[in-house]
């Protein structure tokens, strides 16, 4: 997301009220509304658009498809995950030039994807425009008895963990990656988690919303960072590190997620899933965001503009 | 809807299997799904495009921020309408041309209907692309006790019901027009209707998703057709009639409904609201739509092309 669009989002924030169903609003992953004593609603939507969220080609309709509902999902994990069902409404801007195989061949990505997490599709909105093919879905999720995990809740003290590898994901990852909804829904089921978000954005600036809106800081260690195959391959090919890919890349679509050290612990621990999970940094009093380097001195790191940053990571 | 995008809709439909929770999966004006007992929860969502739903200018941004709300809303008042609360996503697809001005006189468009109908934007999702600008909404409506009008319903005999005045919305009413909730919940709750749709893509078409999802046919009558002043200015200018423009143009969203002759009668004897209502005609075995013109002859209909209908209805 740009800044723009950041501080257009911010802007329309103030504008809103809720009602007390309303548990949380617009500026999380997903909103979350009171049914009754047991039962929540999730609701998220996401768009995704052609030039930004993919080029066609070389994305095939199968995975634009597929991307589409992968990045609502990743949004409902990001939340703590449902253990209701979920139903999906998706409206899709066309281009006309665009076959009804190519159609066609996107809603099989979708549903391909539906079957496996059991999402049923109850509607959706088809149109045609001469500008850039974009999909929107939204996802409702019906949970019971399972938290909310906000960004807001982590604590001073608390081990901040990731699932998965980060960075590269522009080298395939972002158009087949498997939204960590089972992993979200379990370890809130099993673990005291205390904020949850999901990497869209890139490591940095999605702990940053963490952060901010924790009223936090963290040090990261370079030494614990789980850098992906990808990263490096990129790195061996441009100007910046693996490890400021790692940093900055956006759509690793991975959890990222704060809870007390002991708990993390015992999830490193009991932890059996087919994924890897990595702590790979601690919640502080003071603000910001450092790095514990390989050479244990620390830097401060900036979110976005990395200028600083750059200087001395590309070795 | 374009005929081709009206086919993949009806393929798309071909590949879905849904749990008895879904008790309306796609192809209605929303879905519903049953929480338990009592409550159901009504989905829907729809994309406005620009150059297709709104030209800019000159449509304004409050005006395109109206709309954006409001055909959704329309959607749920088609489906009986609800009476409980109701929450809003919207995904706003902005051109990096247009200003932040632009931006927020948009939301505030949503946001003044959004109070009116007490509707919370719960949340969003804001992205920028050089292609045309477009706004997803997705409704939640919860209802309790009230029943969903389906489009599948209409049985022979039924009166045919509309509200307001039809044709030459594009003069001004489609940017500026007030869903029918209010008035869908009412007679919902009243009189016994057997099918519902509002009219967005044009009277004759609407009807004929009735008619062909019921398995029955119409009969119109001329006299009872309330044509609007929009409708008569424009086939002052054009090669239409007045009554060609009320049967075919679009975005009138008003309510179209079917019920039992008797309940329609007691409605326009009780009803008092500030909306016209007229009973337009009557539902048929025979399939197919039908006029009985101002010289009592019947002359065949049809929903889309209009060639045998525009020979002799222009006079």
């Amino acid at each position: 997301m740009r800044q723009g669009e950041l501080e257009y989002l911010n802007w329309i924030r103030k504008q809103l009220k809720y009602s007390p169903s309303v548990i949380v609003g617009s500026g999380d992953d997903a909103a979350v509304i009171r049914r009754n004593k047991k039962q929540l609603l999730l609701a998220t939507c996401d768009t995704i658009v052609e030039g930004i969220d993919f080029k066609l080609p070389p994305a095939t309709a199968r995975e634009i498809g597929y991307k589409s509902l992968a990045v609502s999902l990743s949004d409902l994990a990001a939340m703590g995950g449902v253990n209701g069902p979920i139903y999906a409404l998706i409206a899709v801007v066309l281009r006309p030039n665009l076959s009804d195989r190519f159609a066609r061949q996107l809603f099989m990505g979708m549903k391909t994807l539906a079957d496996k997490f059991k999402v049923e599709i109850i509607g959706g909105d088809v149109s045609a425009t001469k500008g850039p093919l974009s999909i929107n879905t939204t996802l409702l999720g019906i949970t019971q008895e399972l938290k909310p995990l906000r960004r807001s809740g982590a604590c001073v003290g608390d081990a901040i963990m990731v699932t998965g590898h980060l960075g590269g994901s522009i080298l395939g990852k972002h158009l087949s990656f498997t939204p960590r909804l089972a992993e979200a829904a379990l370890f809130n089921r099993l673990y005291r988690i205390h904020s949850m978000i999901d990497i869209s954005d890139g490591l940095l600036i999605d702990l940053s919303h963490i952060l901010e809106m924790s009223g936090v800081g963290t040090v990261l260690y370079e030494i614990r960072l789980p850098i992906s195959q990808s990263a490096r391959y990129l790195a061996q090919r441009d100007h910046k590190s693996a490890l400021e890919h790692a940093f900055s890349d956006g759509e690793d679509f991975e959890l990222l997620f704060t809870l007390p050290p002991k708990e993390a612990s015992r999830l490193m621990q009991e932890h059996k899933l087919k994924i890897p999970v990595s702590i790979i940094g601690t919640i502080t009093k003071e603000r910001g965001i450092y790095l514990q380097g390989f050479d244990d001195k620390i830097h401060p790191l900036k979110p976005s503009g990395y200028e600083h940053f750059r200087s001395w990571s590309k070795r």
